[in-house]
């Protein structure tokens, strides 16, 4: 009997217990006072994280609904796109773009990799015409997160470009500067850095974007911007959203802003880094490129001789602990630990102790207590003055 | 100050408090046996209320979006579909097959009116070629029940056509037989009749739909059903579900069935008949047509002299009764009270109440009991032995 689970997959996210109780409140009409209330704090609270004045658009579905509906306000049929990308997230980007008849032209990096802004350069210049760019901040599947603000300003020195970024696992829990960096639309979800339960995307959308969208003739009507902006202006939706999603995410909002943006980083940061240190001392091989491992997920590559499902079924059956195993072509063949939104040290260091724990029992190696020792001296490292 | 509000518009509906204390869980892995577990409960219930052995599909956003994947999954650009409709749902159905390169055949019954059996009936024949059907079974902006088992009749004695059923309003709240009544697709949404918060909408799809799905060219990726119907034969989703919507669907499936389907439908239907008793007796006038008024929102025109808008502020801010106005041409022009999922008699006789009340307060009739005493004559009509 398992207690309490330890879920630390990149998304849905644990919720804070103070989440949990805002959202204990009676549900109240989508387009009345009250729910205009929580709107006018959310959407301001959304735009100050994903640092931007431009619209802040709310919609009830996942963060892929939120990308397809990029896809859908952005793309003409036969039009060609460019998709960067170096992992799952990226090839849904492409697929997203075939379902609309778009033309992609794949910028694809080797998984583990980033996006090179060299590559991206490159690619920009060689199809001047293209008008939309496709990017993924922080790649859930590899553990990775691109140099964003380098690849947008090459896409901004490229010419007249909208660019499109997937930042679903990123923002809220890394700096991500939607308008200091020149990003025309960013996207995220609600079950990632928010500290809320899934079921709304949020996609804020700048100037050049609305220009493209009002020529752009793809079907769209449940993921019509247009339509959305015009009711957001008003403290409701088009459609009937998520409305107990939306009360999690105002208290989740209000808790990041308490602790500070900057510490909410530094928080995601730190634990990254110690469990990075933690796996490669049990023995696993990380497998994001050095310099962007992800602050939200870490990707590693397990020792020989070890089974990735028999690990995390062990994990879950006898510490209460849940990991994610690999996404598409790495299905089976990697591990990876979410610490993001509501996730203290004391949550990594369950972890880690259930690894070692766990690859004890699996005749990997001994518990010999070095993946917490790995772990502590990360975080002494960063000298951080208070880790909870 | 008001203390608790009576929330009585057509949805979102109240929780009952054993639904909001099933989601008080916390969060799993969506991919995992304990999401898998719930996948197991929900679905095979979903399917006996809908009475159907096709599959049933969830997906993370509202009614709306549910609707539109019927049309992105069965609609051809430039293919002729046929729609009745009778009010403001029925025109989405228009708006949406029209936003998806559709020519529309609608066949438009007066606001108030029913789609009749004859005229759909000399639509078919006129158009035997065209494969697409679309009905909305309960009009929740005119607050009037189609006969969906006369009129899906109709469509299959007319041939091989698919005919797609918006039931957004009424699959669990009143009879929809799918399966023996030949329907093809049919459609609701948690925040309705399930007694669950917004976020997930369920699509039941037979094989005549299936079939056409698998031939129809419109661009879909978010909304595309054999993906759906893929994972959701493994227990999970192929894209983050609203996890907590479906905790709360899960005990509103127990909720239903320990009451019994037949009883909750009898208690809609009480409920609905004193409440147009009650808003007749108060000078309105009952707007849907005699013999097809819903039994989830009760729609009526305001007594001479009485102004919606102040109407229900009035209650609102001093009864904390919540009413929804009219939609789309009638806004501002109509009441709308919804009674379904969580609603007793008692809800109703607050709601009565409070509006004889507000009637005298805005001069319009004297608070002299009668919209009490015709509700409860109806009541004792119905001669039901436990109406709470």
């Amino acid at each position: 009997m398992i207690f309490q689970q330890q879920l630390r997959i990149p998304g849905p996210t644990p919720l804070p217990e103070r989440v949990v109780r805002a959202m204990d409140r009676p549900l109240v009409d989508h387009r009345g006072p009250e729910f205009k209330a929580v709107m006018d704090e959310i959407v301001p609270g959304l735009k100050k994280v994903f640092g931007t004045e431009s619209d802040m658009l709310l919609l009830t579905c996942s963060g892929t609904g939120g990308l397809e509906s990029a896809v859908a306000n952005l793309v003409s049929p036969g039009e060609a796109v460019i998709v960067a990308l170096c992992g799952n997230f990226g090839e849904r980007f492409v697929s997203l773009n075939k379902a609309y008849g778009a033309e992609v032209i794949a910028l694809e990096a080797e998984w583990g990799r980033p996006v090179e802004p060299s590559d991206l350069a490159e690619v920009l210049r060689a199809h001047p015409e293209v008008k939309l760019v496709f990017l993924t901040h922080n790649e859930t599947s590899t553990g990775l997160t691109n140099n964003l603000q380098q690849l947008a300003r090459v896409v901004r020195e490229s010419g007249d470009r909208v660019l499109v970024v997937d930042g679903v696992s990123s923002v809220g829990s890394m700096p991500a500067e939607m308008d200091a960096w020149g990003i025309d639309v960013l996207i995220s979800g609600s079950q990632k850095g928010w500290m809320a339960p899934p079921g709304l995307a949020f996609m804020a959308v700048g100037p050049r974007a609305w220009e493209q969208q009002s020529q752009a003739r793809s079907p769209r009507f449940y993921f019509d911007w247009a339509k959305l902006r015009d009711e957001i202006a008003k403290g409701a939706t088009p459609y009937t959203p998520a409305v107990g999603v939306a009360f999690g995410v105002q208290e989740g909002l209000r808790m990041l802003f308490e602790e500070g943006l900057d510490q909410v980083y530094r928080r995601h940061r730190v634990i990254a880094d110690a469990c990075a240190a933690g796996l490669e001392a049990a023995g696993f091989e990380l497998f994001a490129a050095d310099g962007y491992r992800s602050a939200t997920v870490t990707s590693a590559l397990p020792p020989d001789g070890l089974d990735v499902s028999a690990l995390r079924s062990l994990l879950r059956q006898k510490y209460g602990v849940v990991i994610a195993g690999g996404q598409g072509k790495m299905t089976g063949k990697m591990v990876r630990v979410g610490h993001l939104g509501a996730v203290s040290v004391g949550d990594l260091i369950q972890v880690l102790w259930a690894i070692e724990q766990a690859l004890e029992e699996l005749d990997i190696k001994p518990a010999d207590g070095r993946t917490l020792a790995a772990a502590g001296e990360s975080l002494a490292r960063e000298a951080t003055p208070a880790l909870a």
